[in-house]
């Protein structure tokens, strides 16, 4: 029996990043059930998320953002990432926040590629986490990047 | 049988926020009932809000306000806004939240045009959001703002 | 039977803000019994609201405070107003929060004369509230300061 | 019967404030039992004092703590401080959260007048908050400081 | 019987913290038994806190995490510390978060030696907190700091 996603993406985000989740999804071969829901802006995310949770049956969530560049759309973002963590405590399961900041891409190119690369990514430690809590352990500490180049890891010896 | 709709306004805000709300769901033409919360400020929006789920059977709230200029508005706002996301996690149910700062308009016309639009345009999303989960996935990723013209979308080919 | 007021103020503030609060109340003529709760300083006013709710029990509260010029200050003032608003979702019942900043007064006269007509005309709010939740919607989206002059109705027409 | 005053510290403060708390106690001549907790730093203190209420029947506690200089360690109180909220919240009754800045005092010497001033200050006001809610109305609106020299007083007249 | 100490670290990180946490475990001597659990990033680490306690039954948690130097890193920081606060109060268990922020090191040696020693004291002081509540007392408001050079105390004379 497969594991049942749930996708939350907005009107706000300029990218489709639900069809690029979705596709990482497919690509995994991994029996997985996709639920989607569509809110406005990144502050209807943590009521959806729980929705998807209670309502839908969902296993994870994955909250797909594109938050704006002025200070508002700053507060905005912070607030959504504040009840995005809430609802994973009521729920005691995880949301992986996926937001890309319009003001983090040089252009529209830019922008693009790290929305791909960071739903693409995300999307597969998603899948991760549900199949156990050290299914990632082999990557910790390793300075990863979710659609940037990886910080890369600083070795510590005894 | 019609959804009932909830709207909380402040007398702080210095346009009829809630004439625009009423006048969205009017030409909407869908079998609706409006409950009215009038709060002074938006730090009352929140309460306002839950008591229209709890005590007055709300399907939906649209939250009007609108804050000042100053930095302590700006606070007061992000509480508002804060609040409002804990009420949706309590209730399992959507609030809108439309409000237009004062000082993203250049003057009274413009906030006046901003506050109609986003005003309109979000009473009519949260109708959909009635619906289904997926009634605006049509809407989804094409960076579309209320109140304000669209930034547009960037298109994604696999 | 009357309504039951809460009234918390602090020692930090520079101002006998009850008294102005309970002239308010007075002058309304309503049969109104009040409690006060004095606490330290504006941090230590949400528990007493509860309390004030809980243990006491009051139909609505006033938070009276005078939070300080600093950084440190507007930080204390803002984890008070989140408190505040918690407490209000905790309970379903209003708590106006009447904050005057010393830093939004030129000097001890203007202060002065803000505290007494924000805390007179909020407690009016207030009572209002205690009515119903149309009872403010005349006065909803005219502007309305509390502590100032109105910034006043920008009219919109179909 | 007396009274059960928890009291939990850090080991990041320069200065024993629990010494300075606990003299204050004494000074007092109540019947006062003091419950110590002492964790590494301000953002453990809110687990630190639910725990002296449910696990050790504290009837108030303080929150002793030094934030440091830098804008990560005024994040670091100002979560301490949420967080002491929200305890207070969860239990009905109140902390007194007691911290000292470490960029407030101009030297060594005067953090530590600051800091038996404000500690010791706290702790009178703790003991008459336990004995009821008007204790400290006497001295309310009075512009008073624990470290510092009080504001004073602004006389409002009818 | 011993105890249960919970580990969560990120992929985030670019140093092996789990290890270098491990290993202090081992240090101590005392009987622990370790449950690891990795996540992406900071933001994760809440969740899967409270999932060591009430899935794994843990009886501390020490979290993992080393945010960016940008002002989003800072704001995601803050996040993951507020919800690591929320589940202590959830659970009444102690989290002692262990985050080494990537600009406070000079450079990438600066940032292992931090990343060593914060680490490690701070895991000798969760085995202390496990033993009881004044276990740490005699290090109280000595100025003690973790993955840097103490402080120091300033004594206080009666």
């Amino acid at each position: 029996m497969g594991y049942q996603i749930g996708i939350c993406d907005t009107m706000f985000a300029r990218v489709d990043m639900f069809a690029i989740a979705d596709r990482a999804i497919k690509d995994s071969g991994e029996d997985i059930l996709v639920e989607r829901y569509t809110v406005p802006g990144v502050k209807d995310l943590p009521v959806a998320a729980k929705k998807l949770f209670e309502e839908h049956g969902c296993d994870i969530v994955l909250a797909l953002g594109m938050p704006g560049k002025e200070s508002i759309d700053k507060m905005c973002s912070h607030e959504a990432s504040q009840g995005l963590i809430e609802v994973q405590l009521l729920e005691s399961k995880h949301i992986l926040e996926i937001f890309v900041h319009l003001d983090e891409a040089k252009d529209e190119k830019d922008l693009l590629e790290i929305a791909r690369r960071r739903t693409y990514d995300h999307t597969i430690n998603a899948i991760a986490l549900l199949k156990g809590k050290t299914e990632l352990s082999e990557k910790a500490g390793k300075g990863i990047r979710q659609g940037r180049d990886n910080a890369g890891e600083i070795i510590w010896k005894e």
